[in-house]
């Protein structure tokens, strides 16, 4: 990444981001200064990425905390309410996302006996809170995965989880950049990642700006790769990972997964601790989010299969914890059985 | 298909063949009246599937014995030599395209003692007869494959195995179209088949054209609908046989077989003996086309990685014999061992 743009910021009186939608032909920051515009980014992919989700609900909460013109802390909280149905309505799979809200809420429910202006100093604080603590993790994370790559490797990485699906640094490609910073050489192979290209257009894009040698694939020549010797393992990162380790990522995961174990490959997952839900016991409980048909049947404007067809489009997929290697967190490598080490981490502050 | 299209057809004085390219937006059909054009629509994918590409050789090796001026059969055996070697160069996977271009050359050798106008009328008739003796291999083989294929199946397919990439009727879409027919309901899950595409914009539009239920998925998706119960079978064409019964087919194939194998569902193979290739002991022999990197970061002129990143593009896989379930030839349903049941294929006339 330019060393002079963030994934997402907040700029003194709107929530800045990069419009991914627009890479890697456009680098282009956007500043949401509404609600609604920070809703609709998240919900059209001008951000995405679990943590950055996260980051972006944050942000966008203390955007409305600062814009309001309650007169009362009660009316404030009213407000954030509504605010916060409306930013958990724009996507369902990211558990980030509720988390990040949820956070924010009982910050604002802590500060109910004080000021109106206390009240939107304490969201702000607790958004920059979570952007700078999730940046911090995905640099422990790197060093704890960084260790699980061998010199030389090559990785086959899936969908975008850098820098620019975080808050910063990133999980699964901050485990690369962890790995190159401690000298190892290392070679991505990124899948394409249809409908939308992450792999492609970002993941393909960070990797260039760090000199970090990368080859895009499209997602069916991974299983031919492999055969062929040419991949030694699979990192992801992941949407939501149910108590037990199923993990929810990007559609093609699984497949991916499903690979790896034909293979023989280590299959690592990386993601904080707030992706981890307790509440689900395994991952046929998570929502997956199906999207517009239009992603898969047409690319910017030109349509690809003739009017008549039916389309599928889930955006996500769950891996069973059995095919999971490991899944790296900022806490330190959990390995099987995941109920028990997931359920060991400890809750941030 | 619309009743007065085909696929491929000698029409007078020109190859004709409808443009795949251009498909599903526009319908066009394109009258080659040079080897040379008959060469550029093989290497550019205007025409394409083993079969197909069988039947564009020989109409085109006719259409060089028609345009040519030579006043002996010796000179124009001469041409016809050269046009072999031509034709050749252009794709090097699918073996039709050789088992074709001998079966004309042989036919043309056995004219040596004859005229040229004669010569010239045997080259024609055997072209024509490569593509009859194709379509009709087709319907048999459709007849055989039918009764793999339960009534209410979910059939997955990747690529276009249909009678775009035949003489007509299909290979493994001949085998959805002869249960269809039976009196069956199927309904077909296309992968869209990247980077070019051949699921989404050929095989959708050949099952709209025919009304067979059709729901296009990216590549990635299969793995997700196999582990949700949504598919019976997975039904491929071929490009290249061995004769242990491994199978080249379209990048993407060898992943589907690996999915199958792990959800415990049948992997099935429709292709002519034309496409068996005795020569080679296993599909480790056969050669691997690799096509241009702009196929898979530009669509449609839309760049969809940044500069600087490496592209792989392998044009096909190798699926090992041991994921296949068994392979439907024109002479009825081949199981394991492959080594035995195909060499008991007979050879045609």
């Amino acid at each position: 990444m330019p060393s002079n743009v963030k994934t997402i910021e907040w700029a003194g009186n709107a929530v800045r981001l990069i419009d991914q939608t627009l890479l890697p032909t456009e680098l282009k920051v956007l500043d949401c200064t509404t609600l609604e515009q920070v809703a609709e980014a998240i919900q059209r992919l001008r951000v995405r990425g679990a943590p950055a989700i996260g980051a972006a609900a944050g942000f966008g909460l203390a955007l409305v905390a600062r814009r309001s013109e309650a007169q009362s802390v009660a009316s404030l909280l009213g407000e954030l309410e509504q605010a916060q149905a409306v930013l958990a309505a724009t996507r369902p799979t990211a558990v980030n996302l509720f988390w990040a809200l949820e956070r924010m809420m009982r910050c604002a429910q802590a500060q109910a006996e004080g000021s109106v202006q206390r009240l939107k100093e304490a969201l702000l604080a607790e958004a920059e809170a979570i952007a700078r603590e999730d940046e911090a993790a995905n640099r422990r994370m790197g060093q704890y995965g960084a260790e699980l790559i061998p010199d030389g490797a090559n990785v086959l990485t899936h969908c975008n989880a850098g820098a620019l699906a975080t808050a910063g640094y990133g999980t699964a490609l901050g485990v690369i950049r962890a790995a190159v910073e401690a000298g190892k050489k290392v070679h991505v192979y990124a899948d394409e990642t249809r409908p939308l290209l992450q792999g492609a257009r970002l993941t393909a894009w960070e990797m260039v700006q760090e000199h970090i040698p990368v080859t895009v694939i499209t997602d069916n020549m991974a299983g031919h790769l492999m055969q062929q010797g040419r991949i030694d393992l699979a990192l992801v990162g992941a949407d939501r990972i149910a108590a037990n380790g199923d993990v929810a990522n990007k559609i093609g995961t699984y497949t991916v997964a499903v690979l790896a174990k034909h293979h023989g490959l280590p299959f690592y997952v990386a993601a904080p601790r707030s992706t981890i839900d307790f509440s689900l016991t395994s991952g046929t409980e998570i929502p997956i989010e199906e999207r517009s048909p239009d992603e898969v049947v047409n690319f910017r404007g030109v349509r690809t299969a003739p009017a008549g067809v039916r389309v599928y489009n889930p955006a996500f997929d769950v891996t069973p914890h059995d095919l999971v290697t490991a899944i790296i967190t900022e806490q330190g490598v959990v390995r099987p059985p995941y109920t028990e080490g997931l359920a060991a981490l400890e809750e941030p502050q």
